[in-house]
């Protein structure tokens, strides 16, 4: 799909700002959230002239944008934050992979929030402005991960409040990684449950059952691939955006990307084998098969031979006379069929 | 096909001027851009000697060939210019992998361009030569995807015009890539049709198929793997042509190639997916033909014998001269095949 | 399984201490050793403040933790020692990948106990806390490996009673490596059985058991291969935890891990090796189920078609009233019968 | 092969000289080359000493040795130009991967020439010593690609009589590198060639042909490889015998080796592609077989069971009276037959 | 092998002399070389107090130990030589990676032996004490590849006398490399001789014999792998018991092990080629099994059919009566025949 849309800006001069997604029409909500460790504001902006003075302010603002469709809002929050027109472009485009770029004046991330949409992984791109004391996030549509996220700042629940933006930026890039934990249990069930089908009823449906969660697992990896980079990106570089001790914390989203990619190889590895045991099954339900069918006509074509044999009309055929011809042909049959059946008794057949 | 013409300049000294793609007779066209950020000149130069004295003018010039099976004129450029006779050399050699060379007084940058003809992906190489204040840039044929900068030199949209040769060199490269996008769609096309091809109707053209993708994605990947270095190494390296303010143009050039090598990976995968699941319809098939064999033999095979049984010339069997006998006989046969049908319900054969 | 439960813990803030493993009940164990060259203390600890005062004494003092569900004991230790909330959650969270952390004031380390539960390996988190003058480590369940270092430290065999707290921390890590050896062998001697299986009675469930063994031999890479890093971040990065004359040791732990990781290739090879030649015996089954078909097809086709001819009846088929004509029949039917025979021999088909 | 004639060596202590390859007997032929830019000589060298003067000249001597297996001439030039036993031990050893090696006085290079014998790649060792003004360089055998450089120098044609003894050099590597194109070509052909073989007449002598040309791509690889970092060690390393300007042409030399690694990689993805086509041709044509066998199957064996039925010697059998009795069997038995092959197209068997 | 008897030192503490390999009694033999470039001694040492004096004779000294399985003879020689406890245990123990370790006044360097016994490569270890003007070499077993040192140190051939103790160390491990040409040499006749088995007659034994070599090259491999990184080690680090000149000849050995491991990956190569053949020529076996019975069903089964029907007992069946009769059903039997094999040979189905 994301090869799909992005023909639609060739020839266009870099920085041109159009959104690449899909159409959308609905307004964008633009959400603000303003604190310090003892206060903090939580607003909907309507004129968003009315969110710019909170950047300059004391403590620490978060602006949450939903949707960016609409390249008016994003063209005014790049004029009023100073962004760099490649940034916007990339805000508009969700066809990005995670990556960290260093701006003057902030940084700026881009993640895949993961969902599930009628059982299968449906991907969003989440864009993150750090400044020195503001945070600019950017989110596709109304799947929404960052609840914890606000309840933490109206409840001052743990220390989200008494840190900076480079806190929050970690706290926003935390609650996505753990919703990939959702994501993967999800999958790793539907394996657990293909696993049994595997070798009890190995339908046609079952091999494009494995293929459709390898094709889930590869979107998942290509997430987390790249943000594991992000993030060590972020944990090492001298940035004077993220401060020491935020960088403990980094490291640790950084050990959960790591369980993902193992997760995620892990799952891989038990969908090629199951691959394996599928196509192995349907191997040995050949032989299965060809194992009835040899057996029927092993018993049943000398039979039938020797009754051709006294179906015959010659004239001089002593034994079609004698009285006890016909028992006797009737037992030498059984007999055939006896030894064909010890045959394949003995050699496991049946 | 690149494996092919190389070995016509075996034996030639290095740097002897030859060229070595399919040989052409159509006369060499030379555009000429020459621009600032308040004028632009464009023509079609004739005498190449015109052509020369722009390359001292202040702002930017950027001279476009379209053609390079005329030595006389590559030649020419190259004493003009004081390009090195390797320079020159892999001008005239289609067969290049993506490069760039530091030679002193310019850089030297091969590229591959991509298109389509007749449903196959084609291959074109542009060759650039980056100086302080002008761009030559080599096009082997009619294919053309500089349209879209022609058009930003004469209508000044975007920054093209204020910005030095190193940007009108980015903005070249972006446009090959950018092309990437509009071949890899079409791909994804084909393999899209291909999916549903694979399940429904396995014919052994389905298998030519997915190998022939799979050969286009090769050369995709051949193009854009070292296209990435290419890049890499204009960003990153200390080089006079590229000025500080371009890189960060070039890290997004950057992004798309590796954008490009992501889609190319996931198709191949898709591909291999495919491939499995072509070969196991196939084995599918062979069990479905098997069962209908198995079927028909195992429930006519004994009622065949039967039917022998009692096709026997014997004087002494009673059953032959009973009223009963023959109807009995029917439905015995008819019990039998039950017996048979009950079977294979239940071993759900079909 | 380690991806089921990890979600519990999504949208809480980082650093809540929640445990994350199967829910327990039974009480706590904490096991005390405190020791220097020439005398030691060990008891176990009922009221958590009596085992403080210890960590301030000279020598070395190794707290041991059977079980990690009770959070107001890991609580009561972190605020005594210093622990970082992070170190805290990992200790809760059994799902860590084998790390090691530098925090100031302690080095927090990950390892994976590995042993035999009902044939299948299981696996169990130890964390260690490295300080200057003490090892706190936590198990999470009754699997103990640590023994013959308890009765290292009891009787004062070997140097660790000589030794710092670094020698004891390697002594504990030695152990749990040494135990992979234990686990490997068991997984090796099933392989050899396993490998007479595959060519003498390749049944469906020696694929299965191949598969299970692939999935052990992947769990215990996955304990392997990143407490390789582990082992070899001890000992490299200059650490004021581990002394240098402890480092000789460690690259004897890292040795270890090599070979572990060497012969779960080897035996994944091996295994790799065997579902070749599971795949191949079952071809040849069904190579051998057709030849007795066909050889049985071709014999009896002929024949019965030569006993039918004779059953048809025209009233000019002078063959039928001769004499000879039955034994010539017959004659010709096995002489049929024998040069398929012969046929089938020269072909080496039995 | 090279396997086969290392184990004559074994034991002997290090710089022993031995002729390793197969055993020769005509005479070695010693060609000089000596020249500068205005003057040159050429001659064979029939007493060595009178070719030993030469080196001490103004101007760049080439010796060029046809045959490695006399070690008398081999041991008389190692004493005249200085060479290292262990030189000399690799010169008379033809079973040597390309390489590069330092040593105080010289440079020594090995390299792979090849060429074709009767369809097949045969490998040749080239061993070049590279001095300040002069060039040793040792073929084993008649094939030989320097002929172009011999013509340079006695026509001065290119520049190469106005370089150094380091240009010879690149020229000898640039010739080799050149006919790996040539073989490359070969190979080329040979795979398109089987490409229509593969699906129209999948014979075992197709893949034994496909095995044939991977193993001779693995043959190029392994000569091409190592070459690479041969030629990158030679143009990077800060090395007395290679100048600054003769580096830009190694640089073009490396290109090329890159160049055949891309299209040997390309040839063996296209091979295991035409296996895949080939394996799954194989399947196809079982199919194939097996749908013919169970259309006739299908069809006879209901017709001949009916035909036994009505040739039952029952009394009672009322048909058989009949005068329709004939006729409307017939008939049945042409419906039974018509249904059948209706099935089988609506299945689209044929 | 090496899996199994590890664990029976599991518990002990680290640096506890016990003996892992086969339990053995023969008497360990100990050999005493003492060399300098006008004299040598050599000895067979009875007590061990005597060999020690030499140690710190002028010259070299080489003492080697046949067996170690007497653990006090090797605690006495890590007494005298000051030996590191680990350095002894790994000398007990055969089953380590090659590797070696700087420790202060001695190198220690493991390396593995391979010869072949009844057809099947074993593997010995080799551990070598390289000190300033000593080499200690300790062999497990009978199986030894030194003769030619020996011989060179007795007749002074090569400049073994003439150098130290860093020098016999080389000469013992290029003996060893040379030895694993030897065992390759076998190995390759052993696949060039299956080469013709596997298309000419491939049984089910030719798969284990090439999955038997499959390991043996595994075997080999393990072996080579880690000796590379050692010889590297030796070559490169600034160590003060490898002398400059020795280094040279360092560089030798290890282009000696990359020639070994490159012939091993072709060995691979090949056979997993062979494999793809064996399985190809299982398939082609099938389908002319199958062929064979679809060509006889096809034939007989119309031909049994037709018989069939003039076998029915209708009365009104004229053409029973017609003299021409049985000549026609015949003559169109024949036909029907003829059309078959005809189909069949424009199929070339034989």
């Amino acid at each position: 799909m994301s090869v799909r849309k992005r023909s639609q800006k060739t020839g266009l001069p870099p920085g041109t700002l159009v959104h690449v997604g899909e159409k959308r029409t609905e307004k964008v909500r633009v959400e603000l959230f303003s604190y310090d460790e003892t206060s903090f504001e939580e607003k909907d902006v309507h004129d968003l002239n009315e969110a710019f003075p909170h950047a300059d302010r004391q403590g620490v603002t978060w602006i949450n944008i939903h949707g960016v469709h609409d390249t008016n809002i994003i063209e005014a929050i790049g004029r009023q934050f100073n962004l760099h027109p490649l940034t916007l472009e990339d805000i508009l485009n969700p066809n990005q992979r995670p990556k960290v770029e260093d701006f003057s004046g902030y940084l700026f991330v881009v993640l895949k929030m993961l969902y599930f949409v009628d059982k299968e992984i449906a991907s969003e791109q989440v864009g993150l402005i750090i400044g020195r004391n503001y945070v600019i996030s950017f989110q596709e549509d109304g799947a929404d991960v960052f609840n914890p996220i606000r309840e933490q700042i109206r409840t001052n629940k743990g220390r989200l409040r008494r840190m900076g933006a480079d806190y929050l930026a970690y706290a926003l890039i935390d609650s996505v990684v753990d919703n990939y934990f959702v994501v993967l249990e999800n999958v790793s069930e539907t394996v657990d449950l293909l696993e049994d089908a595997v070798t009890d009823n190995p339908a046609p449906r079952t091999l494009q059952t494995i293929h459709f969660l390898r094709r889930q697992l590869i979107m998942l990896r290509k997430s987390v691939w790249p943000l594991r980079e992000v993030i060590n990106h972020l944990q090492h570089e001298e940035s004077e955006f993220i401060k020491e001790n935020t960088r403990i914390y980094l490291r640790d989203v950084y050990d959960h990307t790591i369980q993902v990619i193992d997760s995620v190889e892990t799952l891989r590895d038990t969908l090629s084998g199951m691959l394996d045991v599928y196509l192995s099954s349907v191997s040995n339900r050949l032989n299965q098969i060809m194992k009835v069918l040899t057996i029927i006509a092993t018993i049943f074509m000398p039979l039938t031979f020797l009754a051709g044999v006294y179906g015959m009309n010659f004239k001089n055929m002593p034994e079609l006379s004698k009285t006890w011809g016909y028992p006797a042909v009737l037992a030498l049959m059984a007999g055939v069929a006896g030894c064909m059946v010890y045959y394949f008794k003995r050699k496991k057949w049946f």
